[in-house]
């Protein structure tokens, strides 16, 4: 079957009221992963989907991790030469602070100039959404799918997915695929669909200095005690060489180049001016001597994510603190081992921690490694030509310098070529406050999703 | 006259509840002058000693600044040769943040084995207490006091005093002195009493990085946008050489280098295990290749008080900041320019601030320069001599590595020798969580302030 993108944008127009209904309950939950306060709303929200696909007729379980669940919702087509494709999205959500600058409660959806403001709103709430919508959609009207359908809906994406990593092998009998769509990328603009081959890894890290056992009054101690704050700077001012290279040895061993076939088939261009436009920044980080997307793609990064220690409220608060923390994260390529890096990040701090400072770090558990897969592939070409139709414009192939922690192990147990889809963009604030995505998205997301499915489905 | 120290002490014990329960009262004003929230508190701190000056019978008037006022309160003697002593002291306290550290709430004075815990119960309330009972108890006992006595008591100590340094001048008239006892010193220990011949001056400055306009997603824009909390560490990495000094051109041009006599009278001996037992820390910060006092009193440094960008709470969030803030501090000698050395600092910052980054620096509105005096001065030989008695102990000469920013200003309108004096010590945690300061100095205090008076009201 082949439906036609304009008869399904209007299907989803008409029943909008319905649908954004459904996808405002999914974004009230205060599902924030990382902050045990939160735990409540993520075990709720987490009950909500797994209702959903089960009132719409998937079998439905819940694979327990020693942190929050993945849902795996299933179709099975009666034809045993039916392919099989897993969708994979999270229903967890980042932080929402620094709360003063959301224009809008950030668990109150707000629609405002056509999009919808809140946390989630786009990550991953709103992409999975689509899909979600689009295969109730084909299941309600056809009685079936064209293809068997697994979905695999974590709640532990932003913190690196250490529960579903360490669950996935013991399915693996179940998630033997062909295709698996990651439904948490982007598209350069809506001038440029474009879908993903490629996606960095990740690894996380919490630094602790600490000093005296209390703060201490920094005219009393000044030149006395070795300030954490000091050791702080110039340790994590080391990590980092004048070229914008990170400087830990070791950290770029292994480096898989792109190959001849991959840069000939993925689009590197960046349109600068409209970058400066929506962050406000000219791209001046990262490596030197490399294009913009050379620097956020093939290349891994340290970034300091985080940083505090003393007094940084209103006036001065003129002490010695007696600790200094930061968060750091890196991305990876593939080829790296994301684990032995960060122990390289650790082994460096370490080696340059000042004497009267004491150093601690701890990697988080939820680590990930770099990505590609080729243009070529099925599934690259049966989604980017499913966009194609509904955006009615030439789709590229990019690679994303985030990650979705699990694709690497997803792809590997189960056997199926990977493809990253989604329509965020850089306006959509992810991660920051007023996070926000369009509702004109959302409707050619529903739209582009139904014709994956019937495309993935259709007999090769 | 010459009182008896011990008598003194028995008086004071005789006395304490009453003693107490107004040293009490001061203490549960919330006289936080950095921040605004705290307006209310500070200006009825303000009236209520001012009421206590009234009402045991001082001329007393507030200087109005721009800021918090100053408690200018004297007492005049008929006999026009009497010599004039000042004391200076402040109503205003350090913030209390981190309050989770404190042991019992800041603003409600708890006593723990002979320690009263509170904000303030040391720095400054508690010290300046003794004084005031000690002058009020010798006018009550004499119906006079032995010389001229003026009290003046600001509300600004802890921001830098800009408001009465602005004033000072206008009334140069009735400060013409001979004595300015600084009342917010310290000694080495309990068997080391001591008085202070020296204080480093303090300028503030707040650093404000900014990139993009709102928090990024660090894989989504790593090798992108710089991150700000990078140019931060990078930047503020730069402010010191390995050695341990600091890296700005001209930072140390016209230091006043300590004469033989000075150091003659000093005493520079340290207790290294001592201050580890209470700080926690060896004393490993400050320049190489100097004593710890020499590097705390006879040279300027560079603090980062605080430091903040992004996130740190429990767990992980994966932003590249808009913005990265720090609060430096720097402590100076005499015969520096604090302002110019400020604004030194501020142009080296702003040479190394990198592409991409907005650089935005403020120095706060109170500074104070660096300030020694000679150990044979009669006002340091009284005090010295009034401790002597009280503890029984030879007194000794020290400098102090703190700044009462108004001490420069205050002995060059007044043309009085200043000394600094108070029984602080480092086990206080002066300015820090669980702030506390012992009965038994407030006692002892209180006994060397009456002598104090009554050895420099005394004829030469």
């Amino acid at each position: 079957m082949k439906s036609d993108p304009q008869q399904l944008r209007a299907h989803f127009r008409d029943h909008s009221k319905t649908i954004l209904d459904r996808y405002f309950e999914f974004l009230r939950f205060e599902s924030i992963s990382t902050d045990p306060t939160y735990r409540d709303q993520v075990l709720k929200c987490c009950e909500w989907v797994t209702e959903r696909f089960y009132a719409e007729g998937f079998e439905t379980t819940l694979w327990q991790t020693p942190g929050y669940a993945t849902i795996c919702a299933k179709w099975r087509s009666p034809d045993p030469d039916a392919p099989h494709v897993l969708i994979y999205g999270h229903y967890d959500v980042q932080p929402v602070d620094p709360l003063a600058l959301w224009e809008s409660p950030p668990f109150e959806p707000t629609v405002r100039d056509g999009h919808v403001y809140a946390r989630g709103a786009q990550d991953n709430k709103g992409q999975i959404s689509f899909m979600l919508e689009a295969a109730f959609y084909l299941l309600k009207r056809d009685g079936k799918l064209p293809l068997n359908v697994t979905f695999i809906i974590e709640g532990e994406e932003e913190i690196g997915s250490p529960g579903l990593q360490q669950v996935l092998k013991d399915h693996a009998e179940e998630l033997r695929a062909d295709y698996a769509l990651i439904v948490d990328c982007q598209i350069p603009s809506m001038q440029t669909p474009a879908v993903t081959v490629g996606l960095r890894g990740c690894g996380l890290m919490s630094v602790t200095l600490t000093g005296s056992t209390m703060d201490l009054h920094s005219g009393q101690n000044g030149g006395l005690a070795y300030n954490p704050n000091h050791a702080m700077v110039e340790m994590l001012a080391k990590l980092h060489n004048a070229d914008g290279s990170v400087a830990v040895p070791g950290f770029y061993d292994g480096i898989i180049p792109i190959t001849a076939e991959e840069r000939d088939g993925i689009d590197f261009s960046f349109d600068e001016a409209s970058y400066h436009t929506i962050s406000g920044v000219v791209p001046t980080g990262g490596e030197h001597g490399l294009l913009p997307n050379e620097r956020r793609w093939l290349r891994p990064t340290l970034e300091i994510n985080g940083i505090g220690g003393g007094y940084t409220g209103d006036g001065f608060k003129t002490v010695i603190p007696a600790v200094s923390k930061a968060k750091l994260s890196c991305r990876f390529v593939p080829g790296q081992n994301t684990r032995r890096c960060l122990e390289l990040v650790e082994a460096f701090l370490q080696q340059h921690c000042p004497a009267g400072i004491t150093l601690q770090t701890e990697i988080a558990p939820g680590t990930s490694e770099g990505i590609r897969t080729s243009p070529k592939a099925r599934a690259t070409q049966e989604c980017a030509a499913a966009f194609a139709e509904v955006f009615g414009l030439p789709v590229k192939c990019v690679l994303e310098g985030w990650s979705v922690p699990v694709t690497n192990s997803l792809s590997e147990v189960s056997g199926a070529d990977f493809v990253g889809i989604g329509l965020a963009l850089l306006s959509d604030n992810m991660h920051a406050p007023n996070e926000n995505y369009s509702l004109e998205r959302i409707e050619m997301g529903f739209a582009a999703g139904v014709r994956m499915l019937e495309r993935l489905g259709a007999k090769e």
